[in-house]
């Protein structure tokens, strides 16, 4: 078992907000994070989109498989991640789980085409040095490091 | 893409505890914040419920149709959501994500109804200008704004 | 409704990183605590498992059903909890979402036997008395008092 690889940070800023409806989900958060020079945070965010696109990463493939577009309206029963940075630009990761009328839940990796009906988050920046991502060989992922 | 409606916020109180067999998931946390005068705050949980009550919004119809009245013991795998203000008082809005013995997973809006097996929350305070929910014409939500 | 139990707490230390392909998810994040001696923190990850080894537990057993050991390769959609005290030893809490490659969910109690593809954490340690777990009567489980 190796050690993780980490860095320790300070408090930043703290957001707590909307996103507006019909907006891309990934998207509006990349964005938000663009305007307000975000380089690292910890997200959360609950509320409801028009449909979902979720990516499930091939471990053997070692490349995303859009695994649902799913065109239904569904309750966003949970979502976080993170922001760094990877080549010189923000990076919004975030993993979701959805529910549709029956409570069925669904999740998986934060695709753009996401749309949003309401969207409620928080963002905790984080202060410290850049954490970049880059591609990692044995899963293929841009990892930090 | 509109701008995201957001409010910036200093970091408040801190809270880690648990509630009790028996209580109201829902109730008990609007409870807890109403006691300790929490007005703002970001919160997550886990845990596990006797049975479950949780809302599905019809998108279309612009109201909760209640979705899912699971009765059966389930794990609590997530539940994150805010604090923020209506009419007032004290407004606790949380999404949840719950499995059954087969490890199969429900989520959605938590409402009143689900009583609590044991619970282990985090309460993070917000300080700032009050956040307050009001009808919102698009959705039909009481969202910040 | 009884008052939850809790305490209150100030922020401390706050890490971001990620764990290695392969480790185990449960015993790196207990390691990683107790060599950063973290007592008491919250925490949230986000990655892919090589397979999930999932707890529910039984509320009549009052014990712990292994409900799913899931022999395949899954996104992370969500995974929170807390580290607190047991015996004198690190106590890592942790609840988990999991979805495969057709965006079904699943969901429990992490258990040790969980394979980490890639794992991105935040732990948020928080500074005040120990919390420490002792097996409380009615549910039969470790809980905080």
């Amino acid at each position: 078992m190796k050690k993780p690889f980490y860095r320790q940070f300070k408090p930043g800023r703290i957001f707590m907000g909307r996103l507006h409806y019909g907006d891309d989900l990934l998207e509006s958060l990349v964005k938000f994070c663009e305007d307000k020079k975000i380089k690292c945070a910890a997200l959360w965010l609950i509320g409801a989109v028009q449909n979902a696109n979720l990516g499930y990463y091939g471990q053997k493939e070692k490349k995303y498989v859009s695994c649902a577009s799913l065109n239904k309206k569904l309750e966003i029963a949970g979502c976080s991640g993170n922001v760094s940075r990877k080549d010189g630009k923000v990076s919004v990761h975030c993993h979701v789980v959805l529910a549709d009328y029956t409570g069925r839940a669904y999740g998986g990796h934060l695709l753009s085409g996401t749309m949003v009906f309401a969207a409620e988050f928080c963002i905790r920046e984080l202060k410290g040095r850049d954490l970049n991502r880059v591609e990692e060989k044995q899963t293929g992922l841009p990892l930090w490091g």
